[in-house]
Order: C-alpha cells, then sequence, then structure tokens
C-alpha cells in the first residue's frame, strides 16, 4: 500500500484551515499529520470546533518550519496576510512543498502589493517563483513544482468568469465593470464590529469600493489574458448569509453575440474542467448550488438593447475561494487525478 | 376638532397594504375606514396579521369601488398588478383620491406597458393622468391632484441615486448600470418556490436580468431628465433578508469630479428634503441604516483610475420603496407637512 | 407650552441606549439633552450609529453625574452590569430620576447578586430603594418614585407569562420549566466568537443552562407572588436572529383548567394594560408580531394527556424587554398615560 | 469488480429525496438507477435542482413498482404520509427492499396512526413486519430485513437523547418534557405561507404544541424503553435557519446523578457507535455542529437545585432525521459497514 502525502495545515484555526481539515478527510491519498496554530498551540483543535469531535482530534502544533519539515511533505498556509511572506521562504528551505492561501505571493510586483496591501512585499525571488493557482486557466504549470500561490476567493469567481470572453476578444477590455458580494465567512474567524450578527444580519453593505486587495489581483490576470493592461471597476458586498460569493460583471461586447454563443465559448473553453459548470440559456446560477463544493458555476444575460453581456459567477468562497482551490492546486502539483478529495455534491437546501 | 381624511386600503392582506396600516396609525390627520381584500374579505384581519392584534380589528371588506366612495375619502391600491387597471377608473369616477401602488400607471405608453408587463394596458386617458410620484423630484406636480402613480420600489431607490448627476450632465447617459438588490418581501406574500424560505436562506441569486418590468419606469424618467432617450443594463438580486434595497450604480463621468463635489452636488438638490440623506465622504449606506423608515440614503465612490462613479442608494422597499411614499405623496396632494404619519426612526439594528 | 422633561441616556452606544433614543423620538413629554459614553465620548453618535443620522446628531459626552444634572431631570443607565452599582448612587444624590437597565439593583439580596453576577453587589440601602419596574405586575409601585429598576428582558416575557396563573394557584410551583430562546441583540454589541455572524447563522444553540443571572430574578418575583420559594429550571437558547424573545414554560397544573380557562384568567388579570396582548384559543404569538413594539404576546395549550400547560409568552427584547419597559416605567413614575412614546405598531414583516 | 446494490429513490424532487442523491454518491457499494417523482416525471432532475448539474442528470421517472423491480434492488420511499401506505405493499411484493422514510409505518398501532396523522393506516401486516429503524437502539434488528421504517426527525433527536437514562431508570417517566426545534427544511419543499421566508426570517415560532404526530413514535419507544406506558409533553418551533434541530429535554431525576455520571453512561450506551458523540461536561452542543453529517451529538447539564436533569440533543434533521439513518439501515440492512456512505465531515461554518 502507497504511503499517503503527508500534510500540515497552518492556520488551522480559521475558516480556511478548517476546511482544509473537512476536505482532506476525503483524500485517497494524503493525510494530516499537523494542524498548526500560532495562537491555539497547546489546545485540542475539537475545543474550538467541536464539530470534529470524533474526527480529528490532535492538539494544534505551534509555528515551527523544522518541525513541518520532520512532519510533513506539502504546508498548506491559511495564515493572515503578511505572515506567509515571512514563513514561506523558510519552507520551501526547508525542502517542503507549498500551497499559501494568503494571499501574500499573487501579485509579481512588489510594489504594487504594498500598495494594496499595506505591508512590506514578500522578497521578489518568491513572488516570481510563485505558480498562480487558477486551476482552469494556468493548471499546466502548476504540474510539478512545489509553490503555488492560491488565488483570492473574488478573483476565483471573477476570473473564470471574465477569461474566456476577455481572450476570444467578445468584450471591451476597459468596459468592466465587477459588482461583487461575499458571504460573511469571507471575512474569517476574527471578532469585529464587521461581522458582529446583529450588525449583518438583516443587512446588505457595500465596503472598500475600488479599494479592495483583490483588485491588482484581477487585473494582473485580465492584463496576462488580453495583452493590454487592463483596468477594473470593482464593488464588494456583504451578503447576510454564511459561504458564497457571486460576481455579477458587466461589459460592452465587441460583435454581436448571444447567450447560446457564449455558453458554446465557455463550454469549450473548460471542457475537461470538471469544477466549472456553464448553464443552459436564461438560465444563471445562485450560490446556494455550489455550497459546500468546489463547483464554479456561470450564466449569461445578453442585451441586445445596450450592447452589453451580463456574466454572472458563483462560487463557495472557502472552497473552490480557497480550500477548495488549493487541494486541487496540490492534485495538479503532484500529477494526480484534479478531482482527488474534491467529490463534494452541493449541500442543497 | 378637524375631521380627518378617512383612508382605504385596497390589498390590506398584502404586504404593502399592512404596511400602510402600520404607518398610518401614526398620521395626525388620517383614519383607515376600510381594509379591503378580495380574496378575504370578512375575515378579521387580525387572523392573518396577528401583530396587528388590539391596534386594527376589523372585517376585510370587499372591493366595492361605490362601498368605498361612501367610507373614504382617497383609496390606496395596494394590488397585484392588473388589478389597477380596471379598479382606479372605478375610484376616479366615484370622486374617489387614488394613490397607485401597484405600477399599473407607472408607464405613459401603453404599448410599453404591455410589452414588459404582459397584461393589457390601462386607458391611455388614465396613463396621462396620473401623477408619478417620486416625491423628490416631482413632488411639486402631486400638490392637489387627485391620482398618484406611486413609483416602483427599484426605481426610487435607482432615479433618487441617478438623477442629480444626470440632470448636472457629470455622468454620460449610455454608461449606466444598475446592480439592484432587494428583500424578499418584494416578492410579495403570495406563496412559491421563488420565496421558500429554506430556498432563499444562505442563497444569493439574480433574477430577471435586464427584463425587470421597472427598466421602462427607470428610463421613462432618466430620458426626462436628460431631454434624450436613456437605455440601462439592470440586474434585480434576491437577497436573504426580509426588507431593504440597494442600487449599487456605476456611469462613466463626464469631466472631473471627486465624491466631495458629487455629496456637494446632491446634497444642494435635495436641500428641504428631509428624506434623502446624503451620506460623508468614504461612507456608503447599508441597508439596514433605513430600516422601517421612510430615508433613502445616498454615498459615493469615485474612481481616478477608471474615471467611473460608483453611487449607493438604499431604501426600506416597503417604506420608501411602497407605503411611505404613498403616504408622502398623500401629503403632498393635500399640501400637508410632507413628514406627517412618516416619523420613523430606523428600527436598528 | 409646557416644558419637556430632560432625559440623559448613559450607554447610548449599545443596543439598549440606541433604542431609548429610537423610541424618545416620538414621546411628546421628553427630550433627550444628552447621549453618554463612557469610550466614545467626544465622537458624534452619528458616526457609530449611521441611522441617527439628521434624527439626532450631537457629540456624545462623558460619564459625568454632575454634567447630568445640570442637563437632565431623568437619567436612563443602560449600562453593563458593575457599572450602575456605583454610578446611580451618584445620580440619586444629584438629584436626578433614574431608571435602571443593568441589571445591577434587582435582586434585594446582595449576597444572591455576587453568586450570580460575580461582581461586588451594590450597597443595600440602593438594592432595597430601588423599585422593580414590571410595569403590568407591579406599576402601581412606580408612581412618583425616583429610582426604578428596570426588569429583564427573559424575566419579563417568563413572568408576564407565568404570574397569572401562579397567583391563581392554578400552577405547582416545583414544577415550573422556562425553555427560553432569545434573538442575539440580547447579547450587546461587544464583539466576540460568540456573535460572530459565521457562528451563529443556520445554527441554534443553548448556554448557560441553569446558570443564567436572570434565573434569581425570576425566582425573586415567583417567590414574592407565590408567597413561598419558588424554584425554577432555566434554559436560555440563541435564535439565528436579531430581536426577540420566546419563553415556553411548562407548568403541572392543579386542579384542571382549559385553554379557555387560562385566556379568561389572564385577560383579567391584564385587562386595562394595553401592552399585555393574550391570544385566542389555538393559538400562541411568534417573536415577530411583536417586534420593534412594546408588546407582550402570550397564548396556550393545556394537555389533558399530561395534566401540564404550555405557556408561550413573546416579546421584543429591546423594546418590553429593555428600552420601552424603561419608558413605561417612566410615564407611570411620572403619572403619564402609560403608552406615550410607545405607540408603535409592530414591524412585520 | 463486485456489481452495485442498485437504489431508486421515489420522491427525489422533495429535500429527503434529493439529500439521498446527494449521500449516495459517495456509498462505494450503491449505483443510483432511478430517481422517481410523482408530479414531474419526464423532467430531469437537475432543472429543479441545479447543484445537481454534471452530477446526476437524468429524467424522473414516474412511480411503478414493477419499473422499479426492473430496475432497482432498494427502492427508498421518501413520500408524503399517506403515500406509502399503499406503494411499500406493491414494492415488497415486487421482491424489492424497502427503506421508507414516509413515517407511515413507525406506529405499530394502527388506529394511533390513524388518530395522528388523520389517514387510513396502512394493512396491520405491514405495520408490524416494519423494522423501526433507529440504528443505535435497533439496529441489530435491521441486520438482514427487507423492510425498514426510519424514525423522524423529532424522535431521531429526542430518543437518542432520552433513552440511555430512561432505560438506566435515572429519570422519571412521567416528568419528561421535550421542547424541539426544527430548521425550515423539515416541512418539505411544498410552498405554503407557514415556509414563505419573509414570513419566518427574523421570527421564532411554536407550533402543533402536543399535536405532533411524532409524539407517538416517541412515546412508542419510550414505552417500551420503559417497559411502562410513557406520556410526554412535546412542543415543536420553527428556527429561522434551514438544517438542524436541537431538542431540549427535560427529566426529574431518580437518585443523584451528575453530568459526569450522565457522561459515562451514555459513552458506555453509545460505545462502538460512530455517529452518537457525547460531549464533555460542562458543553452542550450546537446544530451547526453536525450540519451535512449524520451525526448526533448530545450534551447533559444537571441541577442539584430542582433534582433534574437537562439533556440537549442536535441532529442535521435532513441527514441523521431522514435519507443519512436510512443510508445506515441501508448498511445494517445489508451487513455492510454502518458509514458508508456517510464519512461526511460537518460543515462548518
Amino acid at each position: 500500500m502507497e504511503s499517503k502525502l503527508r500534510a500540515a495545515i497552518v492556520g488551522s484555526t480559521g475558516y480556511g484551515g478548517v476546511e482544509l481539515i473537512r476536505l482532506l478527510q476525503s483524500h485517497p491519498k494524503v493525510e494530516i499529520t499537523s494542524v498548526i496554530s500560532s495562537s491555539s498551540a497547546g489546545v485540542p483543535i475539537e475545543e474550538g470546533f467541536p464539530h470534529l469531535t470524533g474526527i480529528i482530534e490532535r492538539e494544534l502544533d505551534g509555528v515551527d518550519a523544522q518541525e513541518m519539515a520532520e512532519r510533513a511533505d506539502i504546508v498548506f498556509t491559511a495564515t493572515p496576510s503578511g505572515v506567509s511572506t515571512k514563513l514561506v521562504p523558510q519552507l520551501l528551505a526547508a525542502g517542503l512543498k507549498v500551497v499559501d492561501l494568503s494571499g501574500d505571493f499573487r501579485l509579481k510586483d512588489g510594489a504594487e502589493y504594498e500598495q494594496w496591501y499595506k505591508h512590506p512585499a514578500p522578497a521578489d525571488e518568491y513572488l516570481q517563483r510563485a505558480v498562480y493557482g487558477l486551476c482552469e486557466v494556468y493548471g499546466e504549470r502548476a504540474a510539478g513544482v512545489d509553490f503555488i500561490s492560491n488565488p483570492g476567493c473574488y478573483p476565483t469567481a471573477t476570473l473564470l468568469g471574465l477569461i474566456p470572453a476577455l481572450e476570444a476578444g467578445w468584450i471591451k477590455p476597459d468596459s468592466i465593470i465587477i459588482d461583487a458580494k461575499s458571504g460573511v465567512s469571507g471575512a474569517g474567524r476574527g471578532t469585529s464590529l464587521m461581522v458582529h450578527y446583529s450588525e449583518i444580519n438583516e443587512n446588505f453593505k457595500a465596503y472598500k469600493i475600488n479599494k479592495h486587495q483583490h483588485i491588482p489581483e484581477i487585473e494582473q490576470v485580465l492584463t496576462d489574458i488580453a495583452g493590454a493592461k487592463v483596468t477594473v471597476t470593482f464593488t464588494t458586498h456583504l451578503v447576510p448569509m454564511t459561504r458564497g460569493i457571486m460576481s455579477t460583471m458587466y461589459a460592452g461586447m465587441l460583435g454581436q453575440h448571444t447567450e447560446e454563443d457564449f455558453i458554446e465559448l465557455y463550454r469549450k473553453y473548460y471542457a475537461g474542467r470538471p469544477y466549472v459548470r456553464v448553464r443552459n440559456a436564461g438560465i444563471v446560477p445562485a450560490t446556494k448550488e455550489v455550497s459546500g463544493s468546489n463547483y464554479c458555476d456561470i450564466g449569461f444575460a445578453t442585451d441586445a438593447r445596450t450592447g452589453r453581456v451580463t456574466i454572472v459567477s458563483v462560487i463557495d468562497n472557502i472552497v473552490k475561494g480557497a480550500a477548495g482551490q488549493a487541494i486541487q492546486n496540490l492534485n495538479l502539483m503532484m500529477g494526480w487525478e484534479e478531482t482527488l478529495g474534491l467529490g463534494y455534491t452541493p449541500v442543497y437546501p
């Protein structure tokens, strides 16, 4: 019997970390050998997360690159922005594979990172070394590498919804407007008035308009695809729900295209990619239809009156937008079947 | 002591009707003399709405124009689309004042009505006679008239957010994109899978993209303001909450304007209008901040990178988007203080 | 024109304080002359509560008894437990009237206070001086006094549901089991994992079983009514909603009584009390039916199979369970109409 | 390679049916060969349930026992009450195995069925033949049988929480009070005002007090365990959430027992049963901690003041309360590992 790949999870007391634990339970080639938290080392993980009782019961380890190197083959770093900047180079130096979920290595330009993230950027060497793991677009680049930077939640939904049309030259690059909405889990488990139940429930709010750190990430990829600088208008909103992201995207069309044209274009682009599902004409997806799963569902509405297309793309922000895509990236790195550990049917209702 | 204006409410078992009852309880110059429902005549209203126990307890009356003329001076018709088409002419003929909340008399062009509403249009005479009651824009037209067509919920939030900038020539008329979100009460009290709790909760969905019947209503007013045909892209979404609408609006700017410029422009436009509140720079409103009240709150984010402005406008869809504005229109018709019966502080949290 | 009573609110940045502001806006005999916060003195209140924009805009004052005595006639102390213990004696000494919402003065026995609240108790003089303001039961005691201790949210719903039956000798005092459920606003505006949206939403949890500090408050009153020591079983749960409390109460019946008997008994007991509504047979109230209002609604189910009665009592925890009852107490203290400032129809839906 | 057991699901357009589909996707020994709906035969299942796109795409079949016998080895009947009464005998006659989720065969006494369900009872032969599939209590009876009646959702949570204590003689059989709360999915996918989003959201309501059809089911089992007639007080409430049941149960203790005693008793009783998790002292479970999984989590609070124990038991009503336990029963019938197809970690948050 083949031995399993040993995985460590840094940030196991955050929502991304705990979702990695959930999903990896069903991965046939991976075993979790360390769950790590800088703040709660020594505490049994099921104390903070009783839902894991009887499933995974172990004490949280502290953050120590050497110990990780002894216990694990791969590390998922689901850490707050800024922490991975320092930790990942140590992990790579210790010979570990890394899938980083923090966002620290997504931008290739350190100056841009510092402008949007307000932290010092990682060393340029690592920014360049990191493979941006948007699986359905750059999946081939992941094979065999040891360091993946996992895309952000908003960028994943947004980019998968825009890239085929942009690449095909069907939409005007300077016309793109992205109206994004997220469930509250995207803000993490930290406490603040922003995530206080009584402030969120029965409320809908916009935040960080044109200021969200996912903007340069989206623009970097769209620019790469278009071959010329793309600038977007991007708004984020908080929805009174826990999981799910919807990106509603607007663009002026180049040429005349029907919904059916878009559907055909996208289905061709994503052929062989099990986790993008393109809806039939007249139908756009809702967030609950992907909840708990690694799917990104996409639908279209074209409008001859205005010459614009509206593209709706949904994901579960913690799965396809974080832990699920991280595992998908692991599978691609290792040359495994892309779907290992990800065979979850959406939980509905 | 002055006698009160006698009001009848048709559609008292819908959310718009029952909200009229709530608000009119505190109106010093109005008394409710008949609550009317075609489906539940003879039933005590507190049976279907126990929250009214001890507040208003009377049997629902049937729909009969002559009886209304005997019992009431004004009728609020909070009926499904298509019903008012036939009923309102009878009420007017009987000498009643009417504020119609159904949407049947908002469009001036009967052909356009039939295209979007899929019903036969009202007689053109009534389409022309109806005064479109967007209070902060057309309030002067309401004085002394006997028939107001109350604006739709989405149009109210959207138009109040766009008109000052459009009138000032600050935004490109052909660039307007409206991404609107509504709580579920906007769909009414009728039962369907669309409003089933388990289908809505922890879900976010788009619907009727570019097909909503509020599109021609918005375009009719914007065209009036701009003096030339305006066509918009308009998407509606269902938010897992009961009350509240947010319109997030995007437009290319003509000239360079900062957030502060927009704030000054809008505060000047809405000076003396107590129910529009323009937020300070850097702040956009959330729906809960107007919940239960007649306010429309507006905020701005300008973006020098893209040359666009993002305008956020929120209302309580049942108050400012229906019953509250209807009462505001009544006040304007009667020449009363605009705020009578509407002095509700938002319910927060 | 009569001058208004000047009111100060300590704890204006908490949910109880901000609700006092909402309700007092419509009180014809009270004006708010100071909003006070120990943590945010100098900050305009509408910064933290934008829903108050244009309604009440003033800087928060610091906590200073002398200043309050100059500016106000009455102080509502909506402070965390322990703060009022020290503040209220100063306010009374300065000649102010006080309605205390903190809970510090509800128990007559300081030792019991310290056992359940884990703080030092207030001086016994003040414990004895405080009038426990359960309006529909002890309302007569409020007339003319200068110091009311406002009941807790759970005790209000629970006691109003139990007292008539207990006083009538219809239920066994040692058989009372109270299964209580509250919306999250009851936990206040402070941030913690307990009130984190993602932890509460789509979740239902029990907490502080048999350990809640409202237990001795409930038992003190029931003991007073029964004339002999009453001990209850009391469980509290958090419901994924913002407002509302339901107490589902169980007791063995003494003698045989039908639902109709209970209804008659309670309607007689609460005759002339506008804020208790007793439902008809076969119907129990839901929390939304009192939301935003000062009502306590009560319903019954008797069970001949088990000889038990189930009593369901609901309130809005921030209104009847806090700010609303505080204003009702003010009205009783002043000899005003009990309903002044409280004429709010429940907000439904 | 071993061929798989072929399964048909009647009621595939209800929440129980669609959850069977989700769970069976991961069952290594079962394949779904027919999804059946009386109302939607001929319609592709993914039309009504787009979350199944790309996972299971087949037309819904009509209800025909002979066709089922050709296509399947086992039928899950997730039908409304009354339908299985007629259908199940046909399926058994055709040689099919049946797990019935409808409730029609849970009561052994047809007269009692008719009293509580208000339908004609199934033939007594089938009432007696049905094995009541409460896995952790009666699991041994399931081995090798061809007809299981799957327990109700409330009874599952309630009985697993009460049986060890009742069997041990630690609680008074005539003192049991059950305060149960359920998410809205328990009411099914049918539309009604009761499950209308705007009526449920931000609301908490009790229903069917002492009248729920799960009462005789609970009493039948408790009577079996106690060896003497047990009668309970039982209240059900609707929680504004989709999934989850909590039973908060109260009973007078016989003898003195601590929380630790109860924990030890229950852990011993459920030893070797992977889907019951007994919490540590001082901790009671919340519904989200089992969401999406087959677990039943149980916690205790004993109270020396009143001599009562409070037992809290939670399940996911659609998994352990319906589809999950049905699959667990299948596993027990077939002599398979109890956990096949049920290895889902709870989805948190």
